[in-house]
């Protein structure tokens, strides 16, 4: 086919704001580019390749014409409203939120650890939550070396923009004023921490973020019954989710078979020399598209454990680069 | 013996003012409280159940006539300086910092996890690391109802005051100013995430904050060959430390024992309602005593292991109201 036409719906947010500033960056092949969002940010104006755009508000005429769609809204309610009018319009849909995540047909991607899912996609793909793809981008290198994984257990470390522009923006008021009210946060992060990410599973008493982690992690890797449990937590930092990973590989790995494993990775950029100090930070991480890997050493009570470090950005390969790093794929298997 | 005479070192630091302020609180029994810091800091003036003390400069003959002595300084080294004057001058010493923790002969003391300890102490008793604290008031109670503990996992989010009063001033400086160079930190800490806390111990990877957790768990708990590995990381947090724990009992822990067995314990809050998303923050914490402890939730795949969350005020619990509770030991066992 000719160069795509490609719509970004939620073009104004955090994440789809990225997606066009990364189709930019990575040249992506199109034709034309629409910029949809809600009513109150149409009109806003948009430079792309020396161009302007001009944001539109979203409606079921501006897919008309669209081969893909990269859906970067907030909620479900509204990915189960929009995704199937794009995709009643022929675009191919890339939803990076959680609506679709789970459903069997969907293709859940991270391009560097499961590629082949995107064959046989039928006009919906999803992009996982931020804090899986980074975890499962360093966990699949350990997984391969060692022949398995045993447990996962992760404790997270996550920025306010993981919440949307609108979390950032109460993290930086609340910041300069104490008294701020939390509207998007259940607590005040200025300053904070808060181990609650979405709403509760009451019969588990795991969070909806945590539950996501493992259910995510299982279908990406293709490893239904994987032991991986989590603690999500809210950190104040804009960008960024860092992660604190502990894993035992079903083989020994020694260090320096972890190291190589993780050296050689795609997508990952390992910065772990503890005598130079050199381990990621999420301010390391913002605005790049790797995914950081330090601090890697073995348990030293279990013989197959290790702990790593692992520190991305959110809005980046935690949501919009993985997109466009979804539609290269489709483009280059022809799938699109 | 009549009532004891006080001195506080470091008296105008981060953990010292606090225990001057908590020796208030608590209506320690004291005939005299005698307060000393560095010369920079003497001559300031600190008031004292409605009297005001004037803070001297440390010096050998300040230690005359004390009879219990709090050492909250910084740095190993001036403890090793400062401890034997103390103890020739027949005082006994709390020192709040790492220099003496690991000796056998020194007593290493969480009042509600330990007591016993105290008894035979040779003049000098030492207050574990403040990340130590919290986690082990929160174990002891799950060790106890569970028979055991077969290993612990910690990842720390700690707050900047664990570096002392300079390490919240460089994170209110680095707040306002994203270009304030940082020096007590290794890396700005402003909206960041730091895996690093103390210095690296190079052979195994763990940092010496990591280390401290293990050893230190080991020595107040009893149990020498503790299973424990640790994440320590600094988060831009003012006052409170959290972790996030996991632990497999040797007896398998059902939720409402493990529950009844928190709420019970000595010095544990339990704030742990999903339902009602009550779960302690660092917030939460901050200038109080207890320890905090929610998010309580039983593993999803080992039968033996638990999840929750510790959360407490670094520079009270953490450090002085430790100490101070310490000496009310002391005091109620005859043995100061």
């Amino acid at each position: 086919m000719s160069l795509p036409a490609v719509a970004v719906v939620g073009a104004t947010g955090a994440v789809g704001s990225r997606v066009v500033r990364i189709l930019e960056e990575r040249a992506f092949p199109l034709r034309e580019l629409r910029l949809l969002a809600t009513e109150r940010s149409a009109g806003a104006r948009v430079p792309f390749r020396g161009e302007t755009l001009v944001v539109e508000p979203t409606a079921p005429e501006g897919f008309r014409g669209v081969d893909l769609c990269f859906l970067a809204v907030p909620g479900s309610a509204t990915s189960r409203t929009l995704a199937p009018q794009a995709r009643a319009a022929g675009a191919v849909v890339i939803d990076k939120g959680s609506a679709f995540r789970m459903e069997p047909e969907v293709p859940l991607v991270v391009p560097e650890v499961n590629p082949a899912s995107v064959r046989g996609h039928q006009g919906l793909l999803a992009t996982p939550n931020c804090s899986t793809i980074q975890l499962v981008v360093a966990l699949q290198p350990i997984l391969r070396a060692g022949g398995g994984l045993r447990r996962v257990l992760v404790a997270t470390y996550q920025a306010a923009s993981g919440a949307g522009q609108g979390g950032a923006d109460e993290l930086a008021a609340g910041s300069r004023d104490a008294a701020h009210p939390p509207r998007v946060f259940p607590r005040p992060l200025a300053f904070n921490v808060i181990p609650h990410i979405d709403a509760f599973d009451l019969a588990g008493g795991f969070t909806q973020e945590e539950l996501k982690l493992r259910r995510e992690s299982r279908k990406i890797l293709g490893l239904p019954d994987l032991r991986l449990s989590a603690t999500a937590v809210r950190v104040p930092v804009f960008v960024g989710h860092c992660e604190a990973v502990y894993v035992e590989t079903e083989r020994h790995l020694t260090h320096a078979e972890a190291r190589a494993a993780l050296a050689a990775a795609p997508g990952v950029k390992l910065v772990d020399e503890p005598a130079a100090a050199a381990y990621p930070t999420a301010l390391d991480a913002a605005g790049r598209d790797d995914v950081l890997v330090g601090r890697l050493r073995p348990d030293p009570d279990e013989e197959n454990g290790l702990h790593f470090w692992v520190a991305a950005d959110n809005l980046r390969k935690g949501a919009a680069t993985n997109g466009v790093q979804i539609a290269e794929l489709l483009v280059g298997e022809g799938l699109l």
